[in-house]
């Protein structure tokens, strides 16, 4: 197990835990990226320009790397983990890209999205064709274990951002709200990313839900940091930009605390920030200021490391060895974001 | 064969046709029916709101139709051909739902569109839970050739709606082209529809290839009535409003063809009209007074007879029974609409 402490970490520690992951995996995850520029070719150029805008921004990588790492921590040695990883990474584009479309977004990974640049209509249709790409390539796999996995995965990742919607501008969400939301549109693909890399390598049934209880806490954990680096955790490195949430009047865990805990001028001021178009100078920072009040943003990490912890106790039945070490490190480093 | 006459037949003898064809699959198209709406079923209840809002709204269910009389043709007696024929109008519900947020569409099937009535972003999220759902009830069919035939048309079908984006409003888009598209955005899930009741009936190559032509050809046809009619074929008996295509510069056939037809003034008009945002009163009946000089639309419907022969003959292979029958008069019904 990774030591972690109370205080807060380096960043250059933090940044180097994913770095010692990534060159874990560098190898396969320079195929699965030549999977995914082969695979987003169509006669259609428009289809390649508008892939290539967002693959290129970059991103992490995080889903493709679980799928990769768990089938290694599972001895897997053959070559579908990558086609595999490939499905994830086109089945999140996707996903992206009709989010963007949905949230009128302007900037993704420091880029203008698709939509800002090509206007809406291209993005949903491109999105359509990674989604139904992705399908083909699990066909060509030939497993329909993966494909009811990945199917699940996307008909919930459906259902979460549909859950989104509705949530938004709605002051009456509730923490409970809010986790299944998180769970459907998040977490659901992180632990299908896992879980199949335990179902290529043909582990028992016992090892791959243990690796899909990792992945799902991880996505859990990841986007609970995610909704509490938007409302401006100490550091920015790694590019969030702060208050998108709170102008979209999403109401994300740091809100429900604040609006749980608040008292009934509170409650006014978060059902005209949330749920009406009458925002002012100065409502950003009051937020802030109730949420600092609530401890509201602390309380959101520390539920995500109480995930983070679920995530280190699954790969408890694994042995020792480097993936399992780079795993407990992504735990970290997904939570360290926020500090 | 059924015989047809050159001259413009009874609409009521044309309906009679469709009636037939629905009777003869009553009961699966009823069952069908109940796998839609259990299938579209979800916590997040707006989703079957929306699903239903549109499958309620009817349409002929062509695409089903084929998967189940193909099935029936080919002597199949099994059920997965139900679930099947569901999972095609999935596909299809899907991709309407997000045509008609690229469109940005009021009416479909006579009734205010989803997008119309719930803005854009919840039909962009239940088109992809519909098209992922579809997949879920695939996988649990168990044939992964199903699965490679309707995720390679979702695929094409998404290429389809992107070159129609590309096309429009480009008027030097050519009949190849043309063609491409409407193979790509319509003929490709009719011809997968009929193509996967040949595989269900575990039919040899040659059998599921005539069907699938059969579905292609129809697809085309289908497509070229259609457009056809969205400049007034003589009757608009059946619903179709007029003039969309022409006020969203869709270069469709009658277009293509008057365009390479017109002299050097009638492209400037056509330039203007289909380019730029200079509308005029009068501009559609020009556009229909040039699409007349040029026996645009007749040279249209003629286009579609020969795809409708090329039906027919697809059929040649399979013995004379009412399920034969029904699909040739299909061909007339699809051709039929546009008198």
């Amino acid at each position: 197990m990774s030591a972690r402490t109370a205080t807060a970490p380096d960043p250059e520690v933090s940044r180097a835990r994913l770095d010692r992951l990534q060159a874990l995996v560098k190898d396969e995850l320079q195929r699965v990226n030549l999977v995914i520029v082969a695979e987003m070719q169509s006669p259609v150029e428009l289809i390649p320009q508008l892939a290539q805008h967002l693959v290129a921004a970059g991103g992490k990588r995080i889903r493709p790397i679980l799928t990769l790492i768990s089938a290694r921590l599972c001895g897997y040695s053959g070559d579908r983990h990558v086609n595999l990883a490939a499905c994830v990474e086109f089945l999140h584009t996707a996903t992206l890209m009709h989010d963007d479309v949905v949230d009128a977004s302007e900037l993704r990974r420091g880029r203008a999205t698709a939509n800002a640049v090509w206007g809406n209509k291209a993005p949903v249709l491109v999105g359509d064709f990674l989604f139904s790409r992705a399908f083909q390539v699990m066909v060509a796999d030939g497993s329909l274990e993966v494909l009811r996995i990945l199917s699940d995965a996307a008909a919930v990742i459906a259902e979460g951002e549909v859950m989104q919607l509705l949530t938004a501008n709605d002051s009456t969400t509730t923490e409970d709200a809010y986790f299944a939301m998180i769970e459907a549109k998040t977490a659901k693909l992180f632990e299908a990313s896992s879980r199949i890399g335990a179902v290529v390598a043909d582990r028992p049934a016992a090892d791959v839900e243990a690796l899909a209880e990792y992945g799902k806490c991880i996505g859990i954990a990841f986007q609970l940091i995610d909704d509490a680096l938007d409302y401006g955790a100490e550091q920015q490195a790694l590019g969030k930009t702060v208050g998108d949430d709170f102008a979209d009047g999403k109401v994300t865990l740091p809100v429900a605390i604040a609006l749980a805990k608040g008292d009934a001028a509170e409650r006014v001021f978060w059902q005209r920030v949330l749920e009406t178009d009458d925002r002012r100078d100065g409502d950003f920072a009051e937020a802030m200021r109730l949420l600092k009040k609530h401890d509201a943003i602390n309380a959101t990490i520390r539920r995500a490391e109480v995930y983070g912890e679920r995530a280190r106790r699954a790969l408890d039945r694994f042995p020792a060895c480097p993936e399992r070490a780079a795993m407990l490190e992504l735990v970290d480093f997904c939570i360290e974001r926020a500090y």
